[in-house]
């Protein structure tokens, strides 16, 4: 028996078979496209499926379940709530879905895909309880508790992206300010490094990025801090202390049995660690108590099939 | 049967029989001494157990456990990690607890008990998940997820007063600044009012005080603002605001079935509710779906005793 593992993002949608080691043991793709009625996308969708597994060389009786991640928030019957990404507001995907291929079908977020993977597969495997916090443009997080995605009672949970980190704050995307993803994100680092180098012209920052501040990357400030630049190690020190903040924060709610990073941001790999284990302790309010520690993601673009595949 | 809870506080230790439908049935009290051995401390406690379950017509039998609420934090092995007020720490509770009456004992933070007992017996009740939010000099927090109390791995979560709601915020005395209690707490409002009447001394919130800002409680704003005094209208709605985003953000983290309030500054009942409902609404990223419903708690000071005697 395989299981598949569907991750759908804003250009492509990835589909993948899983074995039972969770081996990644064949992958179709298909191109995002939003602008046909929602059966034919699913029904492409379920094609990519059928295809995906045949090269693999299992039959379509050989699929123990099809799970999908998808940039939105889905409920337990298997129905789309909203995803923005692909023009579904309230879609009975799995019943969609079953029309072309009658197999048991789940969907979820793909942040807490992400985090299911890695707590089956990855980082967090052997753990019963974990949070997952993807930093890219924004911040994407997933919570596992007793070993299962925990969602919330309306599905609206595990969006720590806008939990709000500082009253009267940055103004956020969603209408709101001071939400942690102002703070904690590639974007938030990158638009502190434009405001560093409007102030200090001569930091290596703005020169890594060609003098243009518009070039200016998350990875721009972190290899220019990485370099001893002043002015980016500042910048860094202080994004590295509202990460800390926040993700003592989720530890003081929460305390999950290990904090698991993944994203763009993560690459920057002990660089990254290294002052966020030293500084994070320092919010928690127990800290003279064992205390989750902060790992890695490891699966990096392989947790969305995985996870989705491990669905259930 | 009959269960036992026990409240653990600074100045009484109250010790409640508790039936099967939820009602005290026999009460005892001691005074809290410190300045003893811990096994005298607890000898005592048991001391009062045997008294009251006897007092209340039952057996030593028919107690079918005993169950402590301490204003600090425990492990599943019946052991006080640290309790501050009782100068407990490392100390294993139930071991000892034992040794005087041989039956099952467990032992768990205050609010979370607070919270399992709303959550069985109080307002919370018939829902799985459920965040207790208790509003008095501090903040307290339960976190109920599949009708247990969660408290963590490492069993130092559902500190709510401490996730950081501003960061650089106001100095608390855990030494870290912004606590979400330094905005949201009793004494959060009771220093907004105090900062109120340094700017406007012709506030009812000063003379409702006496003319004395020392004399400033957290009912004396929420009196004043009640009374249509501007100042105090103003105070009001901003506390009401903070409350609003910390309440948002652990919906949009846990997003629980139900948001349970109580403490002190609950007890301005719907005067506290309805504006709260209303601002809540803004902060929750996806308000536009169905989210927690805000209640008060309605067991009160019981809470403490009957979900004591409901750990499992």
């Amino acid at each position: 028996m395989v299981r598949v593992g569907i991750d759908v993002g804003g250009t492509g949608i990835k589909v993948g078979v899983v074995d039972e080691k969770f081996n990644i043991v064949g992958e179709g793709t298909i191109h995002t496209v939003t602008d046909i009625p929602f059966e034919d996308q699913v029904q492409h969708i379920a094609q990519c499926v059928r295809d995906t597994v045949a090269a693999a060389g299992f039959t379509e009786d050989q699929i123990e379940s099809v799970g999908v991640g998808i940039p939105g928030i889905a409920n337990t019957s298997g129905e789309v709530i909203k995803c923005t990404n692909m023009g579904w507001f309230h879609l009975p995907f799995r019943k969609t879905f079953q029309k072309f291929l009658d197999v048991p079908v789940h969907i979820d977020n793909d942040a807490n895909v992400a985090a299911l993977a890695e707590s089956v597969a990855g980082v967090s495997a052997n753990t019963s309880s974990s949070v997952f916090i993807t930093i890219g443009t924004g911040i994407g997080s997933g919570i596992i508790i007793g070993g299962r995605i925990w969602k919330g009672f309306h599905h609206i949970g595990a969006e720590l992206g806008h939990v709000i980190l500082c009253l009267d704050g940055v103004p956020c995307t969603c209408g709101n300010r001071g939400c942690l993803e102002r703070y904690c994100s590639a974007t938030a680092l990158i638009r502190m490094g434009r405001e560093a180098v409007a102030e200090h012209p001569e930091s290596m920052i703005l020169s890594m990025a060609g003098g243009d501040p518009a070039n200016i990357e998350a990875r721009t400030v972190i290899d220019s801090a990485r370099e001893g630049d002043p002015v980016a190690v500042k910048v860094y020190g202080e994004y590295i202390s509202y990460l800390a903040q926040a993700i003592a924060s989720v530890v003081n709610l929460l305390d999950p049995e290990v904090i698991v990073i993944g994203g763009g941001v993560s690459k920057a790999g002990d660089f990254l660690l290294d002052p966020l284990r030293e500084e994070y302790r320092k919010y928690v309010i127990f800290n003279d108590q064992p205390m989750p520690e902060i790992k890695l993601a490891v699966l990096g673009s392989r947790a969305g099939i995985i996870g989705a595949a491990m669905l259930s």
